[in-house]
């Protein structure tokens, strides 16, 4: 791994390094109007205390390593990935993920679909219902008007299916717009219940003017219990049920597209879907296998890191060969109010706290050098909206050494709630050196 | 109150006016870029589904509402406020603060203080410490550079004093920078911890080149425990400290300003505030005591209700002529796929859930009408990303009523972690028609 192994020009969209920065983004030391592309040649060092705190900093060898793994993954499988871009939403990274054979982009509503669209994605997985009138209308424009454009939506209820027409209708559409059938589990979000239901659904969409069911699709990563072995065949199962509705719609023929699409697959189980879907034999069509996870790109410190380990035990992965949590956000001791407490100058406005607190790695005072592993026991305990709360037990070292001013690196538990508290987040190399920025659309 | 009693122009910037907004702003039904500016005549209303969803909605009487009664009380209390500017970080609404009175806009850090500038701010109170050596350059270039900019920092430890000081000589500031020493609560955030210990920064900072010691600050929000009664008596203790910090440094001639700031008041104490503050008597410069509420321009459905519930029982208020919430967030049911249960189009990326889940308050079917209170029962009982649960009870009416495409309108709990997922919200009058946009710069 080379140390600038994701170089800025993999990575750079024209429109977005031409664009003026102002004071006052997140992260950025700037007291004067910057053109972003400028980043680049600042010479910022994080650990040298260049720039603005927080911060929150991408790591390009780690997202290198995972684009790499996760290409040879879904090569070795046979699978298709169309990432969820809800996780980032930064077209920076679609490009990337684009470029290292990703099929499409996943993405959770209108609003998406058009960032993603704005800066140049032309395949679309929207995993969810789309059911309100205006944002039906912006999608339908776009395949309207651009027919290189390609989408792909869900219905999982006879009433969705009738607004989609309807639309679709409205909308005076030359193509079909294709269409997926959602199963779900009971007690869960979305979805249908049933096979049976599923397969109401699918023939409302093979009869439905203007339609076409193009297949099903499920998201397994809702199955999560307090008994992992059941968990596991409980995703088996479901995938199997996936797989089971292709094969009936299809003796039924109400499949309307070229190819049979089935997509499930999460970012905690998705060796389980990819090899339950490569179960999947015997349509009269070609089929396309997708998955769908978005959080393998940066991975996290927490929740992520336990069920990728899980899954690289699975798969055989051999430890420190899966995927790397590239993300992270630094702060400085703002106040040693009290011993044994350090308050940081970040909060919920700049890290995830809905699966877990940020968990304290490094420790650095700005300048030369390398940063320090934070020793166990120091703990992230609470945060408010800017701030928060280092633990160390008593008697630990770094009750004295600790500083005010002293710079600590933080990874993130749920990389989702994390980008969508940054506008701009800075890629950095090993060192820690700036090399480039990106952007989110939140 | 009229149904649009903040009026566009009172809260117009033309600067984002005349930005042209782009397809991809959450809220926004466009397909084509639109001038900021031009929405106020494009008709969309939020009842007959014009907007895309989840959208958020500021009520307009609602905030006129909170701005009078707020400048109401802190006449009658004989007290300044520099509201919380972090709530919101939204132009247009520190414009609304300052033309109602308000003294000057608190902030958290330098990059909110770099927007709020830019936006024509001109006096700040950076509650909290500013140690990182490219933030206290951003602020100390924005007073160098402008006489007419006021900004007031913290300082708990001599550390911290030493920091400023430091940064202050390499500048070149002309100006002293007015410093408040910060007075913290055991086990809780930054500040002082003891008397002795702020009056030592204060004596610091009294011999500090290029700082002045202003004033004493402190924040008696983080006092919350399952004793309220305990916890009204601790403010009130806390309020005296600080005043008796003032006293006592004033004794020894340490201000270096021409006048005296003592500042304190979240959103839910506040009224307790301002009356210990008004105890403050005998300093030998004139005082300026300072609230630093931001979740009353919009209140809540959730954490800052019942808090002001409270206050308004202690003030003698009327039921009905507190504050009053403002901000909703309306999304679409994407799905029914059981009895009992609506998955809505909206969740822990649209509404806040680190301070209690939106709270579902009504139903309405896209067109004319009015909103529907929603029954007793039915509530949020969950959040993903982009997803919430509605569940009601078996029996509800609603049960077989409510449908795919309806719109449900939810209160919020905790303000701050709603503005920001929103960089624009939509002003609606009370028919919730959409009158303008305001802006974040989170």
């Amino acid at each position: 791994m080379t140390m600038n192994a994701l170089p800025h020009g993999a990575l750079s969209l024209s429109s977005l390094d031409e664009q003026i920065l102002q004071p006052g983004v997140k992260g950025l030391p700037i007291s004067e109007p910057l053109r972003q592309g400028a980043i680049a040649v600042q010479g910022w060092n994080v650990l040298h205390g260049d720039t603005s705190f927080p911060v929150a900093v991408l790591k390009t060898a780690a997202l290198q390593h995972n684009l790499d793994w996760m290409r040879a993954f879904c090569e070795r499988h046979a699978v298709e990935l169309a990432p969820h871009g809800k996780t980032t939403m930064s077209p920076q990274l679609f490009g990337a993920q684009l470029h290292n054979g990703a099929w499409g982009i996943t993405l959770a509503n209108a609003v998406q679909v058009q960032v993603a669209y704005r800066f140049g994605v032309r395949r679309v997985l929207i995993a969810n219902q789309l059911v309100a009138r205006s944002d039906l209308r912006a999608v339908l424009r776009l395949l309207h008007d651009d027919p290189d454009f390609e989408c792909y939506v869900l219905a999982d209820s006879l009433a969705g299916v009738a607004r989609l027409a309807e639309e679709a209708a409205a909308q005076g559409l030359k193509r079909a717009l294709p269409v997926l059938v959602e199963l779900g589990l009971s007690g869960k979000r979305a979805g249908c219940r049933t096979p049976e239901e599923a397969m109401t659904v699918a023939r409302a969409l093979a009869g439905a003017p203007g339609l076409a069911l193009a297949g099903f699709e499920g998201y397994e990563g809702l199955i999560a219990s307090s008994d992992h072995a059941s968990d596991l065949k409980a995703v088996e199962h479901f995938v199997d049920r996936l797989c089971a509705l292709a094969l009936e719609a299809d003796d039924e023929g109400l499949f309307g597209t070229a190819e049979v699409l089935v997509s499930a697959g999460g970012s905690s189980y998705f060796d389980l879907v990819a090899r339950g879907l490569a179960r999947l034999h015997g349509l009269s069509r070609p089929l396309r296998t997708v998955l769908r996870s978005g959080c393998y790109l940066t991975s996290d410190h927490g929740i992520y890191q336990r069920d990728l380990e899980k899954l690289d035990a699975r798969e055989g992965v051999p430890p420190g060969q899966g995927l790397r949590p590239a993300l992270e956000i630094w702060s400085v001791v703002q106040s040693r109010p009290e011993p044994g407490l350090a308050i940081l100058s970040m909060g919920k406005r700049d890290a995830s706290h809905d699966a877990g607190l940020p968990v304290a790695l490094l420790h650095h005072r700005p300048g030369p050098g390398e940063p320090r592993a934070l020793p166990e026991g120091c703990a992230i305990v609470k945060m408010n909206d800017q701030h928060a709360y280092l633990r160390f037990p008593d008697g630990d070292p770094l009750n004295d050494m600790l500083a005010v001013g002293d710079l600590v690196g933080c990874g993130i538990s749920h990389p989702c709630t994390t980008f969508d508290r940054w506008p701009l987040l800075l890629a950095v190399d090993e060192d820690y050196a700036v090399r480039f920025a990106l952007n989110t659309f939140f």
